[in-house]
């Protein structure tokens, strides 16, 4: 991927801002500490892993403080070292640019509208009224339906569904096997079947949007579903109709998120959380991964629920004891009784039980 | 979608028995109370939003009672707002009838029987012995196996898959992505490695059911995985092999159920459930969102398990008691036979600490 | 499936070792006991399915132990009737072979190299570099891209995706749906919008493996993403960039595994499991459905968390509780304080509440 590529590390430390501490190599590419060779950055995440510092055979390492570290080898210091290396990996990792050019086994409406720039790969199909952006890169097996749009430079990897009338903005990366604008679980009883109710919104997702592999987003009822500028969706998620996801919130994989929700901006939702239908989270609102929301969170900061996993047969005994968690709650607040007045409370204790 | 189509309110009363108060107005389509323009009727969910009537740009609204409500707008009042308003929905927005035609890039075997009125997408796979119902709409990418009949008027959204020898029923509409009929998970251990169980049921999906996008319905290891009619399953969901899903039953995003497991009529599953093999659930059974159900639920009524957010400070607070919830219960039990026999008690409650 | 093969129980029972009690009747298919009809072998899973005999039609049953079981019909008796049961069954339901055939839809780079035998389905698309073992099937629409191989024997059913320089063994079965190879969920904050890490690591997924439909598996960010030989993923389950899944590991359905996690060899996943990030599982760990796993699980055996459903009401009383579980643990200690000195504590008992 980086053959050609090779930059010293003064300027690497220029263009990030770093200090270079050791010699100024060429480097030529990114790896771990585990896996990098010589001529390639590494970078060091967190102090806990200062040990691996010891095997790495990587040229230089992108670090926060070098002092005490081993000095058979260089570093960039630099006070976000995550970043700084992200960056220098985009730089020797570039993505793949549109192929311009489309494949003779595509699909294509009549009036469909394709910018300049456009890859479309085999078997896409694009349907009527379809406007593609420029330098859009639709890979293989991809559907788009009537009447939606793709943003410049926004690419859909291999066999993304993006259903009608639905807008998706500009640089998003949407992963292979993704669903969009699929219908929303509308359904009225009556009296002895469910009738349909026709899910006519929209699916809007804003620019720079990440959506990851197999993750579903519902169509809008009456109204649209939203996903706001910069946000970062992970694989197998569930977006319900209605749903906003604010901008720059990230959220895990397995997570479902239930009609009409609303998720502030800059929110961190982990994996597998269920947030339910209607419930609205304010801004930089972080819920830790397995967590069930029911209802509203009205104040940023850190959410949790679930219980951690314990050995089977203490498991087994505390699930006794919590399945009458109210019973247990009833008889401390008895024992309090008759700690206050300790004659009268031993035969209403045993009534409890 | 509904350009043309018009009615009167006094019309849409008359056909819906619900009673038309305020000025029999022209209505050209549906919207919600916070997006309906003028010419639109939306409808109140429940008297918690009345405040949105306020603000509403629509023309006339369903409710349940109009008692009190401004009246600057017109109201349709009957006893089930949502169901007549998904009825006079589904008026303005008709579901897509078949286009009736066989796009040239489709692969179709000979020996494949397709009724009139079949509608058959770019790239799709239709391979031998397969028996495709009248009207039925095949859209882009779909693939249906061997000898597998899909029923008169059922839609295949795109990029769905229908493995050998399934039945699909009448009506049906099954979202992009969902698969129907991959093997069931069936491991027989031996010794140092797994052996395949050969899964040769079937899946048998009666009429009227929706499948949403994304969801995986696994063919029966023996006996055949049953979705009977009428019902409706959301995104992502997973149905193990040769379980039952009973009549009406409706099932939220991202639930499991296990293999063999059989859910009664008219249940409604919340999303993210997990129900565990050979699980036994009777008819009008609810299940909670984010529920363990590891065994029998044999009497009607509504479930729940799970744990809701709090704070994390609080959760970590409660999780160190959590863990060991058998002990605090033992601590209660001595403390109540001690309050039984003050004076023998203490040193016993030492030893449980 | 089996019209035209049969064998003798007397043949059966020689080949795999076990004991045959009564006739030695033609056997030419398998059922379970409920479906098995006249001439076919069903077995009996556990003892507690013993009234089930009474009504089989089976002509044949693979038991553990045939004392004072009816004898109207025979029995092949042995240690794993399981085993022995899906042996029986894969003799008579063999895998679908190579049909050793091109489709002319199919989109092959030259620079692909497809070794004899191997079937490629309609609207494959195979990419440059691309690598396919022998016998090989790759189903109607799958997508194979640059540089991946794929081993000899193994089965991509309909629409699973590979993409770039990922490595699949042989005799593999990957399910419909399933993608191997997306991007992993790697972002940097920059401040005011995330940045991409690039995943340049690859999947790696040994001999002998199965993945369900619809699963997801993201190549690592720097080094790879392994699913080592003999290891069954069953469907829905997400796999995070850089996770290692140890030999014969089997994960049910709906199951996370967050990024550079490892499961030792061995070990029983199930549904519907949150594996925390970097946890590192030993050998043999076995996790019940539900459970979250939040960090390393250091000793082989038996592992839970959540909890099981309840009536509603009763969950609800629970729930108040729970919420205020780390008060009630005060409180407790508090009485415990009292009981030892019985003047001095109500006040702080009740500073307490």
């Amino acid at each position: 991927m980086s053959e050609q590529k090779s930059k010293r590390l003064s300027e690497l430390a220029l263009f990030h801002s770093a200090d270079l501490t050791g010699a100024d190599a060429l480097i030529h590419g990114v790896g771990s500490l585990k896996s990098a060779t010589s001529g390639q950055i590494a970078f060091l995440s967190s102090h806990k892993f200062v040990a691996a510092l010891n095997d790495t055979a990587a040229t230089a390492v992108v670090v926060r403080n070098a002092i005490g570290l081993p000095d058979r080898m260089s570093y960039l210091v630099c006070s976000d070292p995550g970043l700084v290396f992200a960056r220098i990996s985009q730089f020797f990792n570039p993505l793949p640019e549109s192929k311009a050019a489309i494949h003779s086994s595509a699909v294509i409406a009549d009036s469909a509208t394709l910018a300049p720039g456009v890859e479309v790969g085999p078997n896409v199909v694009i349907e009527a009224g379809v406007m593609i952006g420029q330098n859009a890169q639709l890979k293989a097996g991809v559907f788009v339906g009537e009447n939606s749009t793709i943003g410049a430079a926004t690419v859909l990897m291999p066999r993304v569904a993006i259903h009608s009338n639905c807008i998706v903005g500009d640089r998003c990366r949407i992963h292979s096997g993704a669903i969009v604008g699929s219908d929303g679980f509308g359904n009225a009883w009556a009296g002895d079947h469910w009738e349909r109710i026709p899910q006519i919104g929209r699916v809007i997702i804003g620019d720079d949007v990440e959506i990851g592999a197999n993750t579903t987003i519902d169509r809008g009822a009456l109204d649209d579903t939203c996903i706001e500028s910069g946000a970062r969706l992970d694989n197998l998620i569930q977006i319900a109709h209605g749903v906003r996801v604010g901008r720059n919130t990230a959220i895990a994989a397995c997570t479902g998120i239930a009609g009409s929700a609303e998720i502030g901006s800059n929110c961190l939702i982990g994996g597998g959380v269920l947030i339910a239908d209607h419930a609205k989270l304010a801004d930089r609102v972080s819920v830790l991964s397995g967590s069930g929301v029911p209802s509203d969170i009205d104040q940023s900061g850190v959410y949790a629920s679930g219980t951690p996993v314990v050995p089977y047969q203490a498991w087994l005994r505390n699930m006794v004891q919590f399945k009458k968690l109210n019973e247990l709650a009833k008889k401390i607040k008895q024992l309090e009784k008759n700690a206050m007045n300790p004659r009268s409370g031993q035969a209403e204790s045993d009534d409890d039980q």
